[in-house]
């Protein structure tokens, strides 16, 4: 980025905020791993959590403060003194010195309809409270930072209180003073007005933030606006993770600032960490990834209308508002029924086949929507969508046959205990092998029993594992009886690969998932088959 | 709504744009059932498919001509005439007049990088597309609308250009021209000051669109931002589908439009069937319903923390943008490791609880804090925690004895088919029964047998059917070793509950959800059970 630009800090609340999210929980340990990553990808504040209100944030804390922080500072974060209480009484206000961060956030209420409903106080007794907690953080050395909860709606009821709120803290000693929309529904035009009458009001060494929350699905627009009228923080979330509809997602924030406006925010250089940040806090949070997340969802740089793939093919920029790299994404091509034919000379041509042959290619296109009406999704498993171009195009054989299988569960009464065994017969050039194994689970035990048949035959095999296993039941409305669609991952510690398999079994489907995946694998490593196979009917 | 609002047209192109997301698609069925519910929600118009792309979209069409329509007014979508070549001799505009809809909607380029790079024509001849395309249109009675595709893009390169492309179309008879945001990275203060200056280049009898990509995370907030410069009607998706990132989310521009602003866009007292739509059209996609959607997602009213969820029992102000009614969502409050005492006790209060007394609390946590831990989910299975609940304070019994269960999946060599099938054994008041039953898969076999296992003790055991059927692997990093959790939804045709089972074997975690689901419903039908339990041990 152009070094003239004015500089945003961004402020990354992932970890206490996010963690209010429904579903999201972190161990001590996934947020030191966390902060680790977000320090490295050049944010300015993380926000550790709460001491005061988890005793786990504690333990957090204490970790964090023996580690080394390049970019960030660690940020503890807790609440106003209670009513009628003196500042260094508080066991909250206690723990956040305890935390011995650098910095420190407290929010207050800004709105009177919460002074007066939740908070049961009065108005000046509120603004004391803000007051004397900011100043007896500042006292013992902390950089303080104060989040005006519900800012805009009570700006909007009581301007004059609200910024009586804001005055307080500055008075206080907080540097920074953040403007919450915390219940996520003020629209652009009002945060970008309000931003701007208390940029007015206050002095410009007192730092603004803006804190909002997607609830009109407004929160990044929302952040954009309060920095382009003079805030120079933004909190958010990674993934915009957050309670209810989420928080501000500083993916998107991050990377619209860097790319499209004359702010800066990361240092040089870090943008491109960007997908790699969200996919490895997705991870950790066990959270499905949005494919459709701008800048950093799978999908983000998809193209699957064949006349989209085309202009893409002759200038990105065509259908690509920022180049996917910019934030370590990729472009990707999609195969799918509605694709037309360019996207699938490209995909083949990427597997080493020739479609320009039009028969060819008609025969692919037909097959494929056949398959994926019936449920079949080609996007992840390019390893089966590589298996069924040989098999279309008469280049595939078989590396064993299979004489049977079977797989048992079963609950026993004595021990209580659920065993999954499985055995499965093969056979190569003529030669069976019958070998059983017991698994964790009836595919486990599948795919254990099916390795090491061919071990013998494919000493190859035992490089190759399983690393994820998804299952997608496609027709809810029938119960179990639904289809399904397992996709696995495999990998040989080098290269991953996908396969797909369905029926409406889910053993079956497994089955199908595990017989492309050991082929592919074997094929790969350039192993002839022993098996010619017929070529796929169509 | 205030009928003193200026009206906006809403434009829903999910069955045409919508179906260019990643994971969409739609039959003909789907369509048809879909644009119902759009036309029953009152949307101005249907953009139904692209006849000259699709030839189900045809069929669509078709079909549709047969059909009533109360609100909406159905679309046909295609592209101008192709360079030299007359507008009557166009397949696909002969496809669009076959289509028979009332109005049509073709879309034209409006940046010259497509002109020269992928039209690969002159400016002029362009111009001259346009023109004779909707001149050809609208002598055929169609109401034309133009979409200006990459118009910002393409005013931001050449305003010039840009607007002579809209008075192409204007001067050839289109009534509505929508500037379209093709590849989604316009900034909001950029469409406001671009759509402000097209409409004052054009009389106010041509309406102006807004149509954006969710490509900078900023889609809904464009729109609005069209709206407020002018622009009469929004083009999106429900649910913001659509290709890459996504269109605009109709879901919430209708909600931010109708509670929010001084405009207004559907009929009167419609808003309410926001969340219903929105789930329909998941359901049909078979996409996965995004819980932190705004206005219509699961958790777009579920309170987490216990002291928000303390704030909305006093005023629902406190924490919530606008009533959940008013879009037919509802409030939610969570069970959660994070949530305070106040959830529970109120979450426990709504099955009959008083958990005042503080050890039963402080019990209820722990155990919760644990199965969280290991993996439970009690946020979809309510019908769980109200078993776990009544087993941790003494008040829950079983109906059956298990005495045993195996179910055998086994692929048989002679003639290719896996079959599942599932023995149970169970026991009431010493009587026996064991059972066998097949299934389309080992979870529907077992359910099939257990259901009929119980049949002959609990007759009303007929009425309850499994709705849906999730599974979650929960450790994808261990391959198919991993953890598994399913989820299971029951219905007895009037109400749902859910249930959880969790297990390293799929199997045994279904047979755990299986168990409370079919227990639960006896014991809501006040049945007594017939093993009085040992307390849960904690």
């Amino acid at each position: 980025m152009n070094r003239t630009c004015t500089k945003i800090q961004i402020y990354d609340t992932t970890l206490r905020d996010g963690a209010q999210g429904e579903g999201i929980s972190f161990s001590v340990q996934d947020k030191l791993r966390i902060a680790q990553k977000l320090d490295k990808l050049g944010v300015a504040y993380i926000e550790g959590g709460w001491p005061g209100s988890n005793p786990r944030d504690a333990e957090f804390f204490a970790a964090a403060s023996r580690m080394d922080w390049q970019f960030a500072k660690l940020t503890a974060f807790g609440s106003t003194r209670r009513a009628g209480l003196a500042a260094e009484q508080d066991e909250n206000l206690q723990k956040l010195i305890a935390a011995g961060t650098p910095a420190v956030a407290i929010f207050g209420k800004t709105w009177l309809l919460h002074v007066d409903h939740v908070l049961k106080t009065t108005p000046e007794e509120n603004l004391a409270m803000i007051r004397e907690s900011c100043a007896f953080l500042a006292q013992q050395g902390r950089e303080v930072i104060f989040d005006a909860e519900h800012f805009f709606d009570g700006y909007k009821d009581d301007p004059d209180y609200a910024l009586a709120v804001l005055r307080a803290a500055a008075d206080g000693g907080a540097v920074t003073l953040t403007l919450c929309d915390t219940n996520g529904g003020t629209m652009p035009v009002d945060v970008f007005r309000i931003c701007e009458s208390v940029r007015a009001a206050f002095p410009p060494e007192i730092r603004l933030g803006i804190h909002t929350h997607n609830d009109g699905d407004l929160a990044v627009a929302n952040s954009i606006m309060g920095v382009r009228a003079g805030c120079g923080q933004v909190q958010g979330t990674i993934n915009g993770y957050g309670e209810r509809c989420g928080n501000a997602n500083l993916s998107s924030i991050i990377a619209n600032l860097e790319l499209k406006t004359d702010f800066s925010c990361l240092p040089e250089g870090k943008l491109a960490e960007l997908k790699s940040v969200s996919s490895f806090v997705d991870d950790l949070a066990n959270v499905r990834h949005n494919r459709r997340a701008p800048f950093v969802g799978d999908s983000a740089f998809a193209h699957k209308g064949g006349m989209h793939v085309n202009a893409v093919q002759k200038d990105p920029r065509t259908f690509e508002h920022v180049p996917p790299e910019a934030v370590g994404n990729g472009r990707r091509i999609l195969v799918s029924d509605l694709s037309g034919k360019s996207n699938l000379v490209m995909k083949a041509a990427e597997l080493g086949f020739d479609l320009k042959k039009s028969d060819d290619l008609g025969k692919l296109l037909a097959v494929l929507k056949e398959r994926e009406n019936a449920g079949y999704e080609y996007e992840a498993a390019d390893a089966s969508f590589a298996v069924l171009l040989h098999k279309l195009f008469g280049k595939w054989g078989h590396y064993f046959k299979l004489e049977g299988f079977r797989v048992i569960i079963e609950k026993r009464h004595h021990d209580g205990r659920t065993i999954s065994e499985a055995t499965v017969k093969v056979s190569v050039n003529g030669i069976s092998e019958l070998t059983a194994a017991e698994g964790d689970g009836p595919v486990n035990a599948l795919d254990l029993a099916l390795r090491k048949s061919l071990e013998r035959f494919y000493p190859e095999i035992k490089e190759i594992a399983l690393a994820d296993f998804k299952v997608r039941i496609l027709d809810g409305v029938n119960g179990t009886a639904a289809r399904t669609r397992v996709l696995i991952d495999s990998t040989d510690g080098r290269n991953t690969w996908g396969t797909v398999g369905l029926d409406d079994n889910i053993i079956q489907a497994s089955w199908e998932a595990l017989v492309d995946s050991v082929e592919y694998a074997l094929y790969r490593k350039n192993i002839e088959p022993v098996i010619t196979d017929e070529k796929l009917d169509d």
